[in-house]
């Protein structure tokens, strides 16, 4: 649907303009009641300190112009019955988008007990930034939202995110000129470069300067406003610009801005979707130019307020203390006229709500804001079709990640009508072996296009640019808007969006407690070019630390694999796109890696998150084992076989376990992770009191983070990375960092009692072996030749 | 000085373009060179397999590009005398910024067993991502380096830090068009806003578009130049085109390109030092467009490469096995005929050297990239006329940051005429409390200014634009030229930073071991408004974990310390901004604080970093303690100290010990960090049998993780941020997180053996005291009056 399915009117009339005025007026109240008031709501009364709330906290500043936004779009959407979702990028403007919801009435239908009269509006105001109450920012609490605006910076490419396969939607973006600075809002500009006019919907980007941050000017408020256009057609937009202070005019430039827009945009649309048009649309944005603080206190103290920074969080801080400041409230409250917006119930006037749209087309309640109850099942193929034959342990290879592609391909092809699958990645999908997936779906790009090129799909739904922070708010907000995807980076460069993730495992910790909220697909990454196969980049490229920062959060949202080979790989790709609510990380290889489980092995392992690999050790069912060979990731699990392989030939008496983890939260206790073991059953894996060698794929003393509470932990031995790294080979990245073969050997001679007598010569030789290996590749650049051909002869 | 201390030559001469194209022909042949040969290195045979290296890693696709503005960057320098530092962005180029340093000598200067002769270059060749050798990136090991181009983003933001207080500098800046699309690079476009024509150097962009990144045609290189050009105009620069691929047209054009930028650059200078311009220079930024891969094989196996994505990494993958591939690359390496350019010797000819400056001004022997060679020792003032007064413990209380910011006042005042010293932070210096440093220097400022701003000054050194990652940009380009800097950041955002702080410690980790690297000041931050006091914002703004981050980290080069109170603060203030080589995290309040210990007391226990506070315990050194609080981080030693006073009043009987940690890598065996405690001394403060109750400012798993090799390690009990937050006030967060007074006397009764039982009543009290604050919370908004009004009566 394009968004002018009426004609835009000619320009507002005096009826209009009031009605208007008179919601944004209401909005206004609304968001000054909720920061200071805990009483006497529609000042019935005069204002007493005790009507104040005791801590005055939230964020003035901004609301007014969120406010006039939203009024101007409900115009805009009941004007042309359009389906619209509005991403308010100043989220620290909580009071106007909750006073909004309440005016439209979706927020009385989400919380029944802020009922749209005097009562509930006194709850309305007390609930905010009170303990107890809802948070100061447009958060998960917040109706029609899908954006906490707390942490600058995502609004934009989480708007574009929704907008991607929903050709019916507009989606507005309110960007703040203080968000405007940060790097993440500066690369979404050209996510216009990926947005598809025929299948994709619209962004509408409305930078608001208001000119001040908390306590500066903004960059983009203090360019030329030629610069400034220039900025924005650099970014491939075409500016309408609205300033001013004087609320008529601004009524009426706004009206004509937005009629503006949904012209262009529907003309664009209609282009592409009727008219074949394949040049790159050159869509509107919105510069709204009106002062911070608007309407709120001109002078408070003697220094200036309203249009400075001053008004950033509360103008007037000292009201319960301060008669003066009392007296400036007050004014500043009925300034609003609240007699005229609300009657005498409290319930907002007829002509208060004129602009208001009905039912879903509310923004408060567009169900793409509650995307999970848009969201359909994945259609998952059975993983048989993909799965690597693996007769015996070892005896093939596989690179994981290009087994994966082809699953992927698949999905992709099943979800071709539907549009509801997104693979997103920063320009590595096929360094990362994924490229099968182009069989079903090119890359998404509507920039230029050479006969050279491969793969580019004007309609396609694999995403890469350059930006893992745009990959990841573009994939928020198609997550969040009810669809599914995968983010597959290079496993260093994922702390990139260290911040953003954070964020978004913050908003699913929040929605999982909102009966509301219906679940939504998780947020899947596949990290790959890992740190131990960085080949051609070296230390810069090695860091395997994102999952330490993972499971710092909430263990409710959060999951971690690290499956060894390609079929395990495949049965975790298949439980994490298939899961609900979560942050999913799949820590995988893109490299030539054993195949050690058969399809059927690989999903009952998986579905246990770890075991005994009885195979691998000397389990006769008899014996306990001298000594635990743990391992999780894939060169681990590697390396710690061909010890368990050395093991064997040079100590044959020693009965060894080999554990595989690929659910890493497994090794926390049951209480502190839904995953978690219970003591019993993980001394059942790694005993209680022998000696275990666990050989991790990142920070070592993860594991002990993780184990520290077991029985048998202070036999817990730990190799991984320990930060040391260069551009060399994959087995010098090992024994570099003392994971290899031979020092795992080593180890289990060090710390299974007795043994270190009795195998003197075998610990001598594995150390011939590690100083075999640092002659030869100073030499040849390349690794030992048992190493290079080593397989697995169990 | 300006850059043009000799007039710009009317248009080169056909000897002149002959010998830039000889310098860059030998550039080019050198970095195809290492990325191929480990053997005749001249082609004084016929090129064989076993002369190739076995594993080809590296970069070509950039290489030539680079090498170009090399070679120009080398004729402006010597033309013109100037002094310039290159930021190379494109840093996977490393083969072309090394083939460059060994044509102008520093390389050998620098590593004297990499001669300028046959031998050395094919040295040069084989160590090239070879095992042992250099890394593929233009990295620490690289002379005339500052940036690691590896992990792209930040090559603008190092050039402004740079440029800053460096009048007579010109920093040019190669931005691949695959870098561009970052977030980082994106937003530091307009740090041209904050650079002062009169005090800082120029900085010269040169955004190189090759048109391909590793698989995907670029952004910035397929919209149209018109559009191209807006974009730039609109981050404030006036765009100079260089385009071709044929290189005597693109020579000349190059050289005329830096001659109008220097040209320009040096007039903007001029206006503002000489003539007192004030309005913001229009600096410009040279466009170059040249294919990818340039000069190399123009068709691999029937597909075309120069000038594709294919010419990312390899173009001949295959040369020791496909004869073809190998004929390939010896009819490659002989176009930019080598016996033109090296003399039997291997020397490089007069010819090619004749566009290379001398001495110091040589790119690779610039000593502003080696900027542990320039600075200066901070003036540190002496810490005591900043002391608050500190009779007993916990009768006052001060806001610990703003009285650090009148010691920061009063560096920047020390450092007004030396202008070395910067603090940068994202428009939180007034939020965070240091806005006493405003008495000392503004807000550097180049874009419009109101007369109702406050402290905005052209020639300010206080940083603030709202972008963690340019500030963070900005302050490593600082650092990395020789001078000293702090960022102050809220606790929560710093983790946007993560990955960058992560390259910067690499950068720590490897110029620590490279005996030519002098030390630089170390990278400081301060990170305040953090997790338990985020009152106007809740629970987006709650993370503690850039410490855990931190401390994955080189043990060597990363320290982190949480002052309990204004006094500690500024001791291990003090200690920071004198430090080397680190990165330093410091955590403190901006919020009222109880001042503990005075000045003296305070420089002796940071110096210890963890110690026993007698006065706060029952030590009366005759007892062994029953239990031992402990406690790091401002919120958590006020809530100890309660606990513990509590315990004296309802339990006068139990001997309690306070340890305070400042330092929180004591907490780490000796073994594993520098600042590590042995068994002995960790004993000595914990205990080895006794129950620790531990307060952790951030997740308490970090503990754990920290001490679990401790003998009593079993008997330790963490409290700490469990990932549960919300906009509340601040004794709600502590006892939601389980971390308050109350919460803590119950664990003491619960594990302190046989206190159980016999403190029954007291452990009910506690929980009623807790149950009442929950009450009063939802009631009042405020927290309960014990709680507000408590002070330590010690």
């Amino acid at each position: 649907m394009s968004v002018d399915t009426q004609q835009a009117p000619a320009g507002l009339t005096d009826q209009e303009l009031a009605t208007l005025d008179a919601h944004w007026r209401a909005a206004n109240y609304l968001s000054v009641g909720q920061i200071y008031l805990m009483a006497n709501p529609l000042l019935t009364e005069p204002l007493r300190p005790e009507h104040v709330k005791p801590r005055l906290l939230g964020h003035w500043g901004t609301s007014p112009g969120l406010n006039l936004v939203h009024t101007h779009l409900n115009r805009l959407v009941k004007a042309r019955g359009l389906n619209a979702l509005c991403v308010w990028g100043p989220g620290h403007g909580g009071p106007a988008v909750l006073a909004n919801s309440w005016l439209e009435g979706s927020y009385t239908e989400t919380y029944p007990d802020i009922t749209r009269d005097a009562a509930g509006m006194a709850r309305l105001f007390k609930q905010f930034s009170f303990p107890g109450g809802v948070p100061s920012h447009v958060a998960p609490e917040t109706p029609g939202s899908i954006h906490e605006g707390g942490e600058l910076g995502y609004s934009l490419s989480h708007a574009y995110g929704a907008a991607l396969d929903n050709p019916g939607l507009l989606v507005a973006c309110v960007i703040g000129d203080g968000e405007a600075e940060t790097g993440p809002l500066a690369a979404s500009w050209h996510s216009n470069k990926f947005l598809d006019p025929v299948e994709d919907g619209a962004v509408l980007p409305i930078l608001h300067l208001n000119g001040y941050k908390i306590a500066n000017p903004t960059v983009l408020s203090r360019i030329p406003e030629a610069e400034l256009d220039d900025l924005l057609r650099g970014y491939g937009h075409e500016p309408i610009h609205v300033t001013g202070h004087d609320p008529a005019a601004v009524h009426r430039a706004m009206a004509e801005a937005m009629d503006t827009a949904a012209d262009r945009i529907a003309a664009l649309q209609r282009a592409a979707r009727e008219d074949g048009a394949t040049d790159r649309p050159r869509w509107p944005v919105i510069v709204l130019r009106t002062p911070k603080g608007w309407t709120g206190p001109a002078e408070v103290d003697g220094l200036p307020v309203e249009g400075t920074w001053r008004s950033h969080q509360v103008p007037l801080a000292a009201v319960r203390d301060n008669p003066e400041h009392l007296r400036q409230l007050e004014q500043w409250l009925r300034s609003y006229r609240p007699e005229e917006l609300f009657d005498e119930r409290g319930a907002p006037r007829p002509d208060v709500l004129a602009c208001v749209p009905e039912g879903a087309r509310r923004l408060g309640a567009t169900p793409h804001a509650n995307g999970g109850l848009l969201m359909r099942e994945l259609p998952m193929p059975p993983l048989e079709r993909y799965a690597v034959e693996v007769d015996k342990p070892g005896a093939t290879l596989h690179e994981p990640t290009r087994v994966l592609g082809e699953l992927l391909q698949d999905v992709m092809a099943a979800t071709a009508d539907r549009r509801d699958f997104r693979l997103v990645g920063p320009d590595e999908t096929a360094s990362n072996r994924l490229q099968a997936v182009y069989g079903a779906s090119g890359k998404a790009w509507q920039a230029a296009i050479l006969p050279v090129d491969e793969h580019l799909d004007r309609h396609g739904r694999v995403m890469e640019i350059l930006s893992e922070h745009t990959c990841q708010g573009w994939l928020e907000g198609y997550l969040l808007t009810g669809r599914h995807g995968l983010f597959s980076c290079y496993e260093a460069f994922v702390h990139i969006v260290d911040s953003m993730v954070n964020q978004h495992i913050k908003w699913l910790r929040t929605t999982r407690r909102l009966s509301w909220r219906a679940p939504i697909a998780s947020l899947n990454y596949l990290l790959t070019s890992h740190v131990w196969r960085q080949d051609h980049n070296g230390f810069s490229h090695q860091d395997p630390g994102f999952v330490d920062h993972i499971l710092n959060k909430s263990p409710e949202a959060v999951r971690v694999y690290l499956p060894p080979d390609a079929n395990t790989l495949l049965s975790v790709a298949d439980h994490v796109l298939r899961s609900r609510d979560y942050v999913n990380v799949v820590v995988a290889g893109k490299q030539p890696c054993f195949d050690w489980l058969s399809m059927e092995e690989a999903k009952a392992h998986c579905a246990r998150g770890a075991g005994i690999w009885e195979w691998a050790g000397t389990e006769d069912g008899t014996r306990e084992p001298d000594v635990v060979l743990g391992c999780a990731g894939d060169v681990p699990t590697q390396e710690v076989l061909a010890a368990a392989q050395l093991l064997r030939r040079e100590l044959p008496g020693l009965a060894v376990r080999v554990v595989n983890v690929v659910d890493i939260a497994r090794l926390l206790p049951s209480e502190e992770h839904p995953h978690g073991m219970t003591d019993f059953e993980y001394d059942g894996l790694f005993t209680a009191d022998k000696p275990v060698i666990f050989a991790y794929h990142g920070y070592p003393w993860l594991i002990h983070r993780l184990a520290y509470s077991r029985t048998g932990h202070h036999h817990l031995h730990v190799r991984g990375y320990k930060e040391i790294g260069t551009t060399t080979t994959p087995f010098d990245m090992v024994v570099r960092n003392d994971l290899d073969r031979y020092r795992l050997v080593m180890d289990v001679i060090d710390r299974v009692p007795g043994l270190a007598v009795r195998s003197a010569a075998v610990r001598q030789r594995m150390g011939d072996a590690r100083q075999r290996h640092h002659v030869w590749i100073r030499e040849h650049g390349t690794d030992l030749p048992e190493v290079a051909d080593w397989s697995w002869d169990g």
